[in-house]
């Protein structure tokens, strides 16, 4: 298992992490199987998207926000996150990806993003790889 | 392959299941890889979140409710379920955690957790094991 | 790795993906492990539900659209499928089955689903097999 972490810088935020898996599965030297991308926390994501226009990032919190917006959560009454753990048992707190001849088989326009819901904050991301 | 049912008492609810995982973890003695949790039902679903505070569950639930009332569906005209379906839907069937050093590697504050849309039934939970 | 095409003839249409999994699980003669169904778009996703009834189809397009409208999306300047990407997010890519004695073990009535949410177009799904 590898890792490495993320500092946020808003209360809410995707960030491009495909960097940094990448260079665990080129480390790896894994030539095929699966590659499990996963954080240990419950007011944050891992999803997968296109991030070539940064705007979706913002449409994508901005729907959530109409769906589960901040501050009316039986949970609030203890530390005012109920909408981002909501968020986040969404989306869930991982994404599989295929390895391939080496590298990972995401689409052309994919890319793995952490998704903050109650940053700021630093995140851990466990990456885990089966294979040979 | 391994499995244990799940009875649960609402027609929504969401289950702590961590105990039961973990010893299947525990007995299986694989020291690393990956874990799936699978249910094999489509009113249902896995999701992994904070239990500490039982209100996020109840949250969780009132923010799929508001999103996805029941009784307005055209499934209905069967068996009245449809908003259960679509949480399902929504949320996924299965999560999937680390196994490290023998133990799964999840977060602090994550349990592994079972939602019911559509109880009371007895559910069933399948978990596979991949490592060595 | 294999994969298959699909092509979808509307803009929003959920289509049953099952037989082509299962032919692919068969060929492997893999007779226990874990099944990756991925699909490498940024606008459409792989979810698991019940197809029986192909109302619960209509009505998860359906609830999607409630919350998340075409049309009033930062993406839509670019190339007005800003909704197609955010239902994709939240649904997800990917979805995991376990392989035990040579068979998926997909509930009585789960089916596995290709949602696409900017057709139509011609879909790649990829499926990779781990276990022996």
């Amino acid at each position: 298992m590898q890792s490495f972490t993320v500092s946020t810088t808003s209360r809410q935020q995707i960030i491009d992490i495909n960097k940094q898996v990448k260079d665990i599965v080129k480390d790896s030297k894994i030539k095929e199987g699966l590659c499990l991308i996963y954080i240990p926390h419950t007011s944050a994501a891992v999803i997968i998207n296109e991030n070539a226009d940064p705007n979706i990032m913002l449409d994508i919190i901005d729907a959530l926000n109409k769906v589960v917006p901040q501050g009316q959560w039986k949970h609030d009454k203890i530390d005012g996150n109920g909408d981002s753990h909501i968020k986040s048992a969404i989306l869930g707190p991982s994404e599989t990806v295929i390895i391939d001849k080496g590298e990972l088989q995401l689409g052309k326009w994919q890319d793995i993003l952490l998704a903050e819901f109650d940053g700021p904050r630093i995140r851990t991301v466990l990456v885990k790889i089966i294979g040979n």
